[in-house]
């Protein structure tokens, strides 16, 4: 049995990062991998209970620290029940946003202290982490629009505003730059079938595909 | 105008925290003291939706460091709504569970290393704590016989066996133990009337009363 792999895709509204999941999904399984595609927050029964307090309403409706809280308590029913799991069966595990999306959006999106976001990580998954990361690069406006088509009642973060927005990318471009060993920035204004070419050229490379 | 205080009533199930909580409202009140009592989980908008997920359901719904983590988010939207505005006008606050059943519960009942619950608090209520904690201790056998009588959907922890509860009676006796300039251990066994008695001495001596 081949050893399972987790990636993540990160970016803002609209980046392509479910697009790009279920092309590489796609391509994997043609390789004859198991392959398990998630979403955060969600992926797991609680979880997506959780997700609904999170992704609708209105943009007030939490405080960063209660926010951060419940997205912390998704991601570990999440990573409990549903991803290591997975991972233990020899799957591969590709999960539409992580940990770094909290990272961006808490942290650098809504000022509240890194430090604060690194220490729940460690408590809830010690060291855990995936095996790579594709963190999706888009102008803002573009991602927005894009976004914007889908509709839909999960909007509590389009809603946020473009100031708040344009430091969720340049959260997502430092937090790339921080970890090269395990993330990698993709332009992700290219066709669909240009940006999943790039993606699949960085799996080749960085992680070994036999079944 | 007065300044407020925050008290808060702790202890397992049926030790008649509520009952308390409500004949010391009534005495505050009498003293001409503006008084809000409160609960948690919940008191607030989002602390009570989280609070669904926590006491409905199969006791084995959330692994602890979920569930811990959904017990501070709560918390955090309670106090930041909550309590502190209230505090702020000079209420004095009465609150039906706080943070020490978070660590009679997840930390001694379920097993969670006790400084991961420390850190939580640290991290979201800083150095708020209460003026005042009641714990009102009770043997495992009557405090679960009470509760029954009351019936309803909420007993998720009711359910979670003897031993449980047992670690839970022994936790709090050990919190009252750690923290004797805040906590005050009042025996439960007596009539409802003595141990308000007891309760209104423990204030009176403790916290001045004037409005
Ligand atoms: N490279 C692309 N060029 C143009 N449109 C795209 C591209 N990638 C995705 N889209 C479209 O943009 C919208 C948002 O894509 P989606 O994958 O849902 O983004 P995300 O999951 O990052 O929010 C969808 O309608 C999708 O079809
Ligand atoms: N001292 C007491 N003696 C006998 N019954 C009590 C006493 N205190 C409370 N009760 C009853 O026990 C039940 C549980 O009390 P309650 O205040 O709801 O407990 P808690 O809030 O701690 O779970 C209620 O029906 C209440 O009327
Ligand atoms: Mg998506
Ligand atoms: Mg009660």
């Amino acid at each position: 049995m081949s050893q399972g792999r987790f990636i993540t895709f990160e970016g803002g509204e609209g980046a392509g990062k479910s697009t790009q999941m279920d092309l590489l999904a796609g391509l994997l399984r043609q390789r004859g991998l198991r392959v398990l595609t998630t979403r955060e927050p969600g992926g797991a029964v609680g979880a997506e209970q959780i997700r609904r307090l999170l992704v609708e309403g209105e943009p007030g409706r939490w405080d960063p620290m209660t926010e951060v809280l419940l997205h912390f308590a998704a991601r570990r029913d999440h990573v409990a029940r549903t991803v290591w799991p997975a991972l233990a069966e020899g799957q591969w595990v590709l999960c539409d946003r992580f940990a770094d999306s909290t990272m961006a959006y808490q942290g650098y999106g809504h000022g509240l202290p890194s430090h604060a976001i690194e220490q729940l990580y460690d408590m809830t998954l010690g060291l855990f982490v995936p095996d790579l990361t594709l963190i999706l690069d888009l102008p803002v406006e573009e991602g927005l629009r894009r976004a914007a088509g889908r509709g839909g009642a999960e909007d509590r973060y389009e809603r946020m505003g473009m100031a708040f927005h344009e430091r969720l990318r340049h959260g997502f471009t430092e937090i790339a730059r921080h970890h090269p060993q395990r993330c990698v920035l993709v332009q992700a204004t290219a066709s669909v079938e240009d940006v999943h070419a790039r993606i699949r050229s960085v799996v080749e490379e960085r992680l070994p595909m036999q079944a």
